[in-house]
């Protein structure tokens, strides 16, 4: 069973400015911003009632979201994040069903402090797929 | 109070492939696919347990979802769509705060058979954002 969507990141210059809107036009609940120098990003969420945006600036050199923004200047939507149960049971289903995992296919710690996965966006209709363990 | 995700929608030249890896491999519940000639796509949705996934394929000519795909030849994440209580304050509000409302500003039957508008991506970090009536 697919489990919940975690989360819809949102790639921007300015995390702060991005979620403001959604503050004043819609006054979504929105979060304090969050560096995680170590996923190379600055992270502020706006909270849904089922789920969350998560609006991701670069932070340092090499972030990993600089590309994308080098062909989107104005930010765009980054990766869906689905819950899973077992992120090696996960994996190993989509592997045999012929999706590919990005990186080495070792779950990493993710912003939530959680096991996470990216899939291959090929696989998956052009769009970046997270899962996490749940 | 920014209401649910109603829907994240993934564009796609084949709906019915896109969801089927959904099924496959993460055991999500997937939908027949729905023509929808009125708005140029055939839909296809996957459930998840706090929203839902919309592959959305084009269906006859000037698709509004044909040049996307031109762009993203394999596809990707098109828009994500908010539920709102009333779709003429809530338009009236975010006008006020700046952001663009697309065509002429007045809400259309969506594909749910709920009035939708479209906000336009420059004022939402490069992400079109769809208001509906819940
Ligand atoms: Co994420
Ligand atoms: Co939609």
């Amino acid at each position: 069973m697919l489990g919940r969507l975690n989360h819809v990141a949102i790639a921007t210059r300015d995390a702060v400015k991005a979620a403001k809107i959604y503050g004043a036009a819609f006054g979504a609940q929105i979060s304090e911003a969050v560096p995680l120098p170590e996923h190379g990003v600055t992270t502020v969420f706006a909270t849904l009632p089922n789920t969350k945006i998560e609006f991701i600036e670069p932070l340092g050199e090499a972030s990993p979201i600089a590309k994308f923004l080098e062909r989107n200047a104005d930010g765009g939507i980054h990766h869906v994040c689905y819950e899973v149960v077992d992120i090696i049971t996960s994996r190993d289903t989509l592997v045999k069903e012929g999706a590919r995992v990005l990186g080495d296919g070792v779950p990493k710690i993710g912003a939530h402090g959680k096991p996470v996965l990216f899939l291959h966006p090929k696989d998956f209709s052009g769009a970046l797929v997270e899962i996490e363990q749940a």
